[in-house]
């Protein structure tokens, strides 16, 4: 249960260390159905993903031991502990699956991580992570099945509560779900909160159809960010209830999307980033006559090539 | 004169028009000094700079002919006519100097605009465009030596205003005038107005020097934005007292400008566009403790892979 209490603290404990990232809105002219669109640019957040928020407030809510902290990633959930551990002054320590885009790492790097690439995927480099916590003592920092962590990311809710008063939805992406989590806690109903996810990544599709989380494969462009193998446990208790739909967009939909925001807004976005965006100009999403809806870019890690 | 009246007037005319462009904190600790750093990124403006603002004010104040509009522009100019002239139903023909980049020309050609290559240069683009106007009876819109343009170009100013209230500096890039210009008659000695150019297209230092526009050679990476041969008259009445210090800054420090808007923000800016954050982290702006800074980043027509 991650309540208004335990976000709101969040909020002040991150808020040295985080950027309140700003809101675009889009011309109505762009779609069919009329209606007010913002884009939340948390693209723009530290290390260029929303992963900051909830990594600050892990490590800003337990001691860090002298060991240091261990994460395993496929890149933005490193970083983001790699960047709080060094504004913290703690070591880190962060296992890369071998799919980690060649750009992440070298994001890691340069934070003074030490890098360890640790499997095909992330479940092996988790693996990997919790081995090496066991024997160093370091915490072990899970990229998303954790309470403080999932309370850190629903503090973008609160920055979008004050910069689009009134929204009636939120379109955001899914991954392991503790994103989606910690908004959909703080909106508790009150706003409609979206899901978006990969056709090829479709952890919480699966997880609702199940009623319970379960395995998936997952693969195509935006896996080094969404592809986790199952929703987690604290997100999931959060989002069986509070998420009013989860829908799926094609690799080719999540390009498109990563063009518009380049050609139309010079906004860049990974495939990951631009997934929710990817829902409402697909179509995917169908929004009614005056609905004021605000979709997050959560991520900017992409290679300029990929989406130029 | 341009009044505040003007430059209200202006913000009114073109709302229905233009984004409202965000603005992002930086870390207090990217620098030695300690106060306040805001971007403001006109960037994400639409047709990714801020020359819309002037565009449409100008289209909006007087009536546009049967034969349309003509423009002479090394690119964002042209393409924010091209786009207003789109969005008002009316033709348009862009003459451009063969220095423009491809990226522009391909901007101008999907917004449907005649594109005419004509000259080495914005002087002899600029020529051939009004002879072109003087045969066919279009509107020949100057890029910035224009009081409509000029109060168009101001209105970023009031979004600033209410976006960082009590803002001490602000520091702004300069080509012809018409932006700085704008921004320098809303704050009217309010607000210390910082001019940046780069060292090869010192059009604004030359003509405070010889304290009348002259002409000056420009070259360099930002030519295509910030490359004129004259400060504009309507600025320059402005600007010849309003603007408190106009700073140079070499291609090396713009290109790193660049880069690092990308690699620590995500954040696309053309040569012109970083030009005034050039002058902020390479120094040549020196500020005092507890100073409260703004720096436009006022475009970001770039190729990804020269920022990148």
């Amino acid at each position: 249960m991650i309540t208004h209490e335990d976000i709101r603290m969040a909020a002040q404990r991150i808020a040295p260390y985080i950027r309140t990232t700003p809101v675009i809105r889009l011309e109505d002219s762009w779609f069919d159905v009329r209606g007010e669109t913002f884009l939340k640019l948390e693209s723009l957040q530290v290390t260029g993903s929303f992963k900051p928020r909830g990594a600050f407030n892990r490590l800003l809510s337990e001691p860090i031991p002298p060991a240091g902290v261990i994460a395993a990633s496929g890149g933005n959930h490193g970083i983001a502990i790699a960047y709080a551990a060094q504004k913290l002054g703690a070591r880190a320590e962060i296992y890369v699956p071998s799919l980690a885009t060649a750009l992440k790492r070298k994001m890691l790097t340069e934070l003074g991580a030490q890098v360890v690439v640790a499997g095909n995927n992330y479940v092996e480099a988790l693996a990997a992570s919790e081995a090496r916590a066991a024997e160093t003592g370091a915490l072990n920092v899970h990229a998303f099945d954790n309470a403080a962590t999932v309370a850190g990311q629903g503090t973008i809710a609160i920055e979008l509560d004050a910069q689009v008063p009134d929204v009636d939805t939120v379109l955001v992406s899914v991954g392991g779900g503790g994103f989606i989590g910690g908004i959909a806690a703080w909106f508790a109903g009150r706003v409609k909160v979206v899901a978006v996810e990969p056709t090829q990544c479709p952890t919480l599709n699966r997880a609702l159809l199940a009623r319970t989380p379960v395995d998936v494969d997952t693969g195509g462009i935006a896996a080094d960010s969404l592809g986790c193998r199952r929703i987690g446990n604290v997100p999931f208790s959060v989002l069986r209830s509070a998420v009013s739909d989860a829908l799926l967009v094609t690799d080719e939909q999540i390009r498109d999307a990563q063009r518009v925001l380049w050609e139309k807004l010079r906004i860049a976005a990974e495939p990951g980033g631009a997934t929710a965006f990817a829902a409402l100009i697909s179509g995917a999403y169908v929004r009614s006559p005056g609905e004021k809806v605000a979709v997050v870019i959560c991520g900017g890690n992409a290679d300029p090539g990929s989406f130029a």
